[in-house]
């Protein structure tokens, strides 16, 4: 198993250099876009340039990045690795339309990405991060395996045996 | 006179390391909220526990968040010094308001701040930072004279002869 940190931004260079050699270091967001100034964000060329090898896009917590597909491609072209978060609101699962968002979010990922080697999927439901709400193993594993058998259909058999799927939220052991 | 550099997140711990000691860093941004988990945010606890002395709020590059003026309060109160930005957009300027949507801002800012040491006042004309368009020194100065009244009518003459008010965009050296 790969094990990947993400703390926030101004600690990354010191976790970075404290973690033990085999585990590594991802941002917790980055801005994807070419160019100009944006005070405040930290670019994908900024995380290249510092040896930051992964980036979380997309987070839950974040606005839904995911619209912007472009958005996993551009770290990925940069040279970074990424974590893509995908995932129903409350709203969304109550209504029964889980897969179908998580459908469209991975789409508008696969819509720009073919090299898939550098991306991991996380499924990340809004409704079980910060809001007390966990889910299920069963619950998180349903959504993974439909996820897989979306890239089943609609990437090739390779993308779909090979990309990790991992959970991102609250979590209940019984 | 004081020197402070803000470079992005996740320079700012080597950056302060490096620089010669009288010169101090400064965070480009930062969240102003208590409590909770914001993945990609850092907060203003953050920087404290990284002893950056610093941060820049309201940065014309961001969404204003100086409606929010509890931010500055918030910051001072975790024990950062603010640089808090203010400044009217092109439409404002040609519009001729340029004083009442500066002064707006200052008094959001006045309302949750009493003790104004800990910060500087910087006008960042939003039309002239990042866009090509410079502002004259006139033009800043005549702002800056103007925010100098506006503490010494609303605040007091102490606040007024004492708070540090800086430029903060591109210009034009004639």
């Amino acid at each position: 198993a790969e094990v990947v940190v993400s703390p926030p931004f101004v600690f990354l260079p010191l976790v970075k250099t404290t973690l033990r050699p085999d585990f590594h270091v991802a941002a917790q967001n980055c801005w994807v876009k070419n160019g100009g100034a944006y005070t405040g964000e930290v670019s994908a060329e900024m995380l290249v340039n510092l040896d930051i090898p992964w980036v979380i896009l997309g987070h839950s917590e974040r606005r839904s990045l995911l619209k912007e597909s472009n958005d996993v491609a551009y770290a990925l072209a940069k040279g970074l690795k990424v974590i893509a978060c995908v995932g129903e609101t409350l709203e969304q699962r109550e209504a029964g339309s889980t897969m179908e968002v998580v459908a469209a979010q991975t789409k508008a990922i696969a819509e720009r990405v073919t090299d898939w080697t550098n991306v991991v999927l996380a499924y990340e439901p809004v409704w079980a991060i910060g809001t007390g709400k966990v889910a299920t193993p069963a619950q998180a594993q349903e959504v993974h395996s439909e996820l897989r058998d979306w890239l089943q259909a609609n990437t090739s058999p390779e993308i779909a045996s090979t990309t990790r799927i991992i959970y991102g939220g609250n979590i209940l052991l019984l």
